[in-house]
């Protein structure tokens, strides 16, 4: 298997929230991948797949975009290994928690780690990135920048669903994690990788919740290469 | 069994949005009790169960408050009946949809309805009901009401990870529903109960879900005395 994987200015820095959410899924389900360092600029590379972003897998025959299809697709064509959404009621939450995670707490969480994160693209993606992120926003990146506690205020507010919830057991899935841990840490490990703000403060369950899973599978998440806390 | 539920003025006039999440439970696994009207100041009625508010489940020698008690009783009880939760990985979700429904919908629902349910109970409910929820709010029930546009309008947008999740499948559970939908419902079964506010409209993938859940179980919820919309 072959994962393409968005990198930064650096081969090893690899921040994007998705692709984090298909490496740790591939560790649930004791899938080995190799992972190519991919820009978003090289649309080419990626040409065969149909798609302009990633994570996109490559098993065997088959190539497979978005990281929710990715998923779905790794649970059924491995369904002897370990689920990653505990059945069809789990995999109805999972997406729940998907579109809860991107609409409520990766806006702030760009919005916070923005002038970091601009800082560790290569040049070739910096002028990218600005370019359409800002038709898209229809403001400057400047003017979307939220620094310091504002942001941090924000987010924490935002997270008190999922605060409560870890405040009653370790993992949003109950006692162990599933898929969907791994969609909110994989904003997480973006601003990790990134930003030297801390999202969560020592003593809150989401940071303990966040400290668990950095040490899952070894330590792959903690032992990325990150600039930030 | 036995469920003591919160009434109004009337006594078929049942509002508690804790209480529809367990009559909905209770259907769902094919289990029947008589429903008893309770009153927010018949603290004696329910002292049995050590317990100042309903929902309160008597089944046989046992009694259960608490909804998310009563449900997790209800699935380890009742084991052999339709699962409440599809395993433990959705017990884990129904808990984060349970809290996320709570900390961002029913704040903006109460002050919403506020007017309507304070009209709907009977006197000596007005009384206790004005005196606690002033005293927790540290403000006037006036003050935190807040009618027509602005408390719609906030609903619709928190209703957001909901409305994207609807669009792809019929139930947050997935295909079917489970107790993490009746969570919801019970909400929007409490607005329907005294407010003539519409809090979604038709068209809106909620809407659908919420008239999915209306026709349930022989439209339980549908036929059910009710003085809004």
């Amino acid at each position: 298997m072959k994962l393409y994987d968005l990198a930064g200015a650096e081969d090893d820095l690899r921040f994007s929230p998705n692709c984090w959410r298909i490496k740790m899924a591939l560790e649930h389900k004791g899938l080995v991948a190799e992972t190519v360092p991919w820009r978003f600029v090289e649309k080419d590379v990626i040409a065969f797949s149909g798609q302009k972003a990633v994570p996109v897998l490559v098993d065997g025959e088959k190539s497979v975009s978005d990281s929710w299809e990715i998923a779905k697709y790794l649970e059924s064509a491995y369904s002897d290994r370990p689920t990653l959404f505990g059945g069809p009621a789990g995999g109805g939450f999972a997406l729940f928690v998907k579109f809860w995670c991107e609409q409520t707490l990766n806006r702030t969480i760009l919005r916070i780690i923005l002038p970091n994160l601009l800082m560790r693209l290569p040049e070739k993606d910096k002028v990218y990135f600005r370019g359409s992120r800002e038709a898209a926003l229809g403001t400057t990146l400047e003017r979307q920048a939220l620094p310091g506690e504002e942001g941090v205020s924000l987010l924490r507010a935002a997270l008190s669903p999922m605060r409560a919830t870890l405040q009653r057991q370790p993992y949003l899935a109950g006692a162990q994690p599933n898929f969907a841990d791994y969609i909110v840490f994989g904003s997480f490990q973006w601003a990790r990788a990134v930003s030297p703000v801390a999202l969560v403060e020592t003593g809150d369950p989401v940071f303990e919740w966040r400290e668990r899973l950095l040490d899952a599978f070894g330590g792959l998440a903690r032992s990325a290469h990150h600039w930030g806390a």
